[in-house]
């Protein structure tokens, strides 16, 4: 081979190897980072945001978690006076979710959001029930082991009326009492929340 | 620089030219892949998959798309012969989802499955209600300018019983007439949807 064609055929091949160089990686490690993005939103970390003095910031997005359940526990069939007089419509953050699916358990860091949508009405085409009407604010359960040491269970309980960007835990007496008491797991009522019983591996 | 010294070194170029031509492609086509399998899920295509004869193949992950509303109309309130007597989880496909929350429209491609959910129980430590038991199969709806091109408002409507894993479209009269009566929204009842509502641009 004489050197006047090794040389052109070197450079073409040096100039690919530098341009691979400086682009195969930045291009893929922008899709990595692209599809990372995606598994640490489904997979990994706790959706549970604090600020600094313990309390939970509200959560967002949580519309487009895991829905697993919504009983209804009207006013009109407790005298009147239901303790939470709407619909619940709970949802469960997706990574938790995904980690449930495979192991059946409820993760370190598990948020679980309670949706309280008023009654709207009782009669509609499909016949006499009760249809959701508007929001009326949220509740939310939180998993943490080493935050919630001394909650039973690691759970402790938060409500965000109307406006509220935060809120401080419930004393256990409120809610991890009866969830204690009379949740089927885990202190979560997976008795009313199907989507959670079929999604736990046989 | 001799022939010696250039043979080796361009082999070790060419070898590296020709692995990356194999794997460089490959592995970011892979990543690639990944990514626009993300992004066709959330954002673009419909969820609707039919068979050669036009039957609707039973929809897949629902459970994961976005909850919009749960009705309930039971037995005990409809004289023991409700249409429906069930819970009715409403779920929308997320990438139609998305369209909606930016226009305000139900896109070409929507999908809307409605999971039957039995009642389990009408007491529970929050109070007399009514709680979601077993599933008991799904309904869909999906519209379609071009597949259902006759239907008003191009809606299609479809239910699957246990174990059936494709359904043919219901005659118009069926569902299709009294969705267009008594639906707020292009053939949905929004009104009853709390989630749509809520995602609506003002």
């Amino acid at each position: 081979m004489k050197k006047s064609v090794v040389f052109p055929v070197m450079a073409v091949l040096v100039l690919f190897f530098v341009l691979s160089i400086g682009t195969y990686p930045a291009f893929t490690l922008d899709l990595l980072a692209m599809h990372e993005g995606h598994e640490m939103m489904m997979h990994g970390g706790s959706e549970a945001r604090f600020d600094d003095s313990g309390a939970l910031m509200k959560p967002e997005g949580y519309r487009q978690w895991v829905f697993v359940g919504g009983p209804v526990t009207p006013n009109d069939m407790n005298e009147g006076k239901a303790a939470f007089p709407e619909f619940h419509d709970v949802y469960m953050d997706p990574g938790s979710f995904a980690e449930y699916k495979k192991t059946g358990k409820f993760r370190d860091g598990t948020v679980l959001v309670k949706e309280l949508v008023n009654v709207g009405s009782k009669k509609a085409a499909s016949g006499n029930g009760y249809f959701p009407g508007d929001f009326a604010g949220i509740a939310a359960a939180v998993k943490d082991s080493k935050r919630f040491a001394k909650e039973p269970g690691n759970w402790a309980y938060f409500s965000f009326s109307a406006g509220k960007d935060k809120a401080e835990a419930f004393p256990t007496s409120a809610c991890n009492a009866c969830h204690q008491a009379k949740a089927a797991e885990d202190w979560v009522f997976t008795q009313y929340y199907p989507v959670l019983r079929a999604a736990k591996p046989k």
